[in-house]
């Protein structure tokens, strides 16, 4: 058997295998917490479903997703958030992360290039690997990628057919890009012509500061793709995600999903739905937002108090996590296996680096699904863990 | 914006679009009977996963699938059917399309050539042309694909890097492949160290004749994939399959898919894992095969009554569809043209031909999806449609 060049070198993430090992305190998931998911509810509409409508829920779809589920997306994005114009269209994904994989499908070829903020969502760039493209990181600064490095980069570049960003409450750093880099960004997209794929898995998961207009909304020729997902603010596990973008590019995705899984399972879109229809999403992110920004603060002062001062941390207006980053000449990778003798997990910044092997000294931490007493006991084995590892050296 | 090379061909098919104009009687779909769902079974597994597991439904899975289905997928069919080894693995897919995908795209480079029965499944065809791959179609015979023409093609082409086969009751012929010819087209695959891909979506939809072992129950070697799904004997809504296949190839498969939708859903893998805890799936098959034989059994009655002579068409021992085929020289595309003024919907042969220009003169007739009325009218419209193109021309 000759497995493909694509996949060659990819491999399940050694960082992953060490994670598996199991801790006593974890702040290496990605996951919302599960006291966030609106469950009973979701048994009564679940039954009424399959009682009332099982004929379409059981049954197979067409592959742009479930009518009502986008409609009601397409309008409460455009209402509420002026994402997607007349030239756009809608498709119902199964999660963000195929849109990712889609929109790259459909948008780029083997040895393309694709910008994306360092650090990024680890499962973006593995598929940006997967489809064998080029990557190519730009450091994140306080306001979000560095718009001059990436101004740099495309005088030089060729073959840039990608700028991917997580511009709210970033993963892994926690960071958001302001307004004033959102619309440079754009403007130096549409000067480039090169589409923006704009990842907002947490955008609705504001914890302090003000709202800031996606960078979709600020789309006048078609320049960006906006990937969403219910994962974060109802369930992950119903995988249940969406896409806004150009029309011309959405019916090729469409084509596409339907070679990589018909369409996305019925019988959980008619749930998110149904849900939609019977309850105020508005109120439950509102719940969801008190309960994580507790946390957050939580974790905050924690880190405060605990960590020695050469280490610096993120302190982010929402999102799940915290990036953590050590002085000069010191490796994420090594602090992990001080933190595991403590029986503590947190995650490496390489698995986010687009150079995985650049010796990435960051670290990243998840405060949504730990409980209070976890995180005071875990920030304190962190700070003595760092000190550990400090002293080590 | 500039669509991807491999995107750039593949369009909606225009017949899909034809078929988009309703009917009032269509044997056009691939989708089991909704009479079959067992909804009220569903209803009541998905009430109480909801209220007592939806800590594990609600939230991130692992990419390989639920545990116990993985674990019951794996038993059940390594002890009633013989597939798989302690050097095969199993992971659940979105639908057995995407066991498809995942294979290919672990498999195959661009440019690489796959051979495929012709005709065969349109949604695996459209797969191999989005991943670039060349198709190579060899005839249906009697007995499945023509072995003599696979083994002179073999031998003639290079960069042959699959086999893609549905053995059992095949899309859209409705031919099951003998277990004489099943040997044979493993021994050839071995012979040429070439992955088998066998679909087999529909094996256990038998309505008479004997069992015939799958070809992965003949692989001692590692050379096939196993694609199964849970589309046609539970609900093809829910998106839930399975894949059985070396390890090797799994491990990459399984990195493929966390880039592709991460895992398939939680909840679905759950709800279909607890109704074969509760439930005798083999009874239920039992169930749905009666409705289906007797569907079948009506519409070769009516085709026998209705069609003229010279007009062929499968006498299946399973699955969903029949093949029909126009005597020399007429066209499944111009026959369409007819039916649809009588309102009556079916599936052209060029659809599913790996050669779509090559005026293929078959059609695909479905008998799940009707009612027997409709299945009595409609082949008498059919008869009358046939005629009608016969004489026109």
């Amino acid at each position: 058997m000759k497995i493909s060049d694509r996949m060659q070198s990819m491999n399940p993430s050694a960082v992953r295998e060490i994670l598996k090992a199991s801790a006593d305190i974890s702040f290496s998931a990605g996951s919302p917490s599960s006291g966030t998911f609106p469950a009973v509810e979701l048994a009564t509409l679940a039954d009424e479903i399959l009682r009332e409508e099982y004929g379409v829920a059981l049954q197979y779809g067409i592959s742009e997703g479930y009518g009502p589920l986008r409609d009601f997306t397409r309008a409460r994005m455009s209402q509420k958030y002026g994402v997607g114009r007349d030239s756009d269209d809608i498709i119902i994904t199964s999660g963000g992360q195929q849109g990712i994989d889609l929109a790259v499908r459909c948008l780029t070829n083997e040895g393309d290039a694709i910008i994306c903020e360092n650090p990024s969502f680890v499962g973006a760039l593995n598929d940006f690997r997967l489809n064998s493209t080029r990557l190519i990181g730009i450091t994140m600064g306080e306001n979000g990628m560095d718009l001059d490095k990436l101004e740099e980069t495309l005088a030089r570049e060729k073959n840039v057919k990608l700028i991917y960003t997580i511009p709210s409450f970033q993963n892994p750093s926690g960071i958001t890009m302001t307004l004033d880099c959102r619309q440079r960004l754009y403007d130096i997209a549409v000067k480039h012509d090169i589409m923006i794929l704009e990842d907002s898995p947490y955008f609705e998961l504001r914890y302090s500061g003000n709202d800031v207009p996606s960078i979709k909304s600020l789309d006048k020729t078609g320049h960006v793709v906006f990937v969403g997902s219910y994962s974060k603010i109802i369930s992950p596990g119903l995988r249940v995600g969406y896409v806004i973008g150009p029309k011309e590019l959405l019916a090729k995705m469409t084509v596409a999903k339907q070679c990589q899984d018909v369409h996305t399972n019925m019988f959980c879109m008619m749930l998110v739905n149904k849900y939609f229809e019977k309850y105020d999403i508005d109120a439950h992110i509102k719940e969801c937002c008190q309960l994580y920004s507790d946390k957050m603060q939580r974790m905050l002062q924690g880190l405060e108090k605990h960590l020695p001062e050469s280490v610096t941390f993120t302190r982010p207006e929402g999102g799940l996590f915290i990036w953590g980053e050590l002085p000069e000449g010191y490796s994420g990778t090594e602090l992990c296996k001080f933190t595991i003798k403590h029986s503590l997990a947190i995650v490496p910044g390489m698995t986010f680096d687009s150079d995985e092997d650049a010796g990435n000294r960051g670290f990243r931490l998840n405060f949504s699904s730990s409980t209070d007493e976890q995180i005071d006991k875990g920030t304190e084995l962190l700070g003595r863990s760092i000190r550990e590892y400090l002293s080590s050296k």
